[in-house]
């Protein structure tokens, strides 16, 4: 391999780990967009087939049970009026998994006008499948919450090996 | 065209998607950073000079009507106390246009300390024009709003096509 | 020089500014991830070793100052309650040196439930030093404080120039 080769392969490495990053942030945003129109299909296929979603209420094991949640009286209840806003996150990428640790927001509109409904920490397992970053796993609890802190600080090891 | 020449080829076309995403991110920001100084001129630079500001309460056509809205007594009122915090959103670019979706939030200070003043949903349009990307239509609609689950399941259906 | 290696040159420049306004974007938000685990050390390395970190109330000169407030009672009593969420911000990088303008938000639970602490703007100064990008200057003014407008202004310039 001559000398200008080498570079490109350097080259491509360096790009393939920015798209990574940024396709990262895009899921774990993208659960706020599709969570907040109520289409539960498109909402869990943010996570893998087997994907956990592991709140402070409820443990959802696979798409399925994401999916009633999204079916439910009160989060359709609540759709039009939340607005699950993701971030900000820092991002880990190791080949074809990565690790993400942030911030998370609901925010709720009601009689009394606009509230937030929640403020939550979270550390996200990602993983790359046909090409495409889906969550692993996502463990998420409300601020104030006896493990928030340890959700946090397992999070930024995660992204700061 | 030599192996290594496609591999650069395809290398500039992923950088420019790159460059692109993060750039649209940045001008969406943008107008956040430039209204909150109460600069009009270089709030409504972030618009096409034919931009359209669709929001609840007004819509914009053209910078001047956008500059007209910022020298207002109602905006400079709140200008040093007013914080317009633009994201998290999702980025779709197509050649020298671009959609986005996402949030944005304006935050209040004032005699009881900081509050929420709006949070909203929006879609955007944007265009690159002259080398820099430029907002064509922003529209935004207040969450609890009746449009507020259409603008952004069209947003979000824009953004994933 | 040929054409193709003038391409390879030119693509390591434009690879090279995107790592840095990520990596500019992860630093300034890491400081929020690490002050919410209470993690005095780990917090200050984010900043230069005589970085100075200006706030409404103090004025923190080099890390071992920035610590001292972080292993205070006060920021202490808030660890596992308080959620410090930084941006949006945008970066102009030139160089070895940096300039961030934006948003920082800080969140807590309490009895009443979960609030809004502070929302201030920020204008960063930041310097790449053995391959890593630190802050060497944060200045932070509360929203509707005296100086904030000026503060946001001044970032702004900086990131437009």
């Amino acid at each position: 391999m001559n000398d200008l080769e080498a570079r490109v392969q350097n080259l491509e490495s360096r790009v393939r780990a920015l798209e990574d990053e940024l396709a990262i942030h895009r899921v774990i945003v993208r659960y706020g967009l599709c969570v907040d129109t109520g289409d539960a299909p498109r909402t869990s296929e943010v996570f893998a087939a087997d994907g956990v979603y592991d709140t402070d209420v409820l443990v959802m094991r696979g798409r399925a049970e994401i999916e009633a949640m999204i079916r439910g009286d009160r989060h359709q209840g609540m759709v039009g009026r939340c607005a699950h806003q993701i971030g900000p996150a820092m991002v880990e990428v190791s080949g074809d998994t990565a690790l993400a640790a942030g911030y998370s927001r609901v925010y709720l509109a009601g009689e009394r006008g606009i509230g937030i409904y929640r403020v939550s920490v979270n550390r996200w397992e990602l993983e790359r499948s046909e090409g495409s970053w889906r969550i692993r796993n996502r463990v998420t609890r409300l601020l104030g919450h006896d493990e928030a802190r340890a959700v946090l600080a397992a999070g930024l090891d995660a992204v700061t090996r």
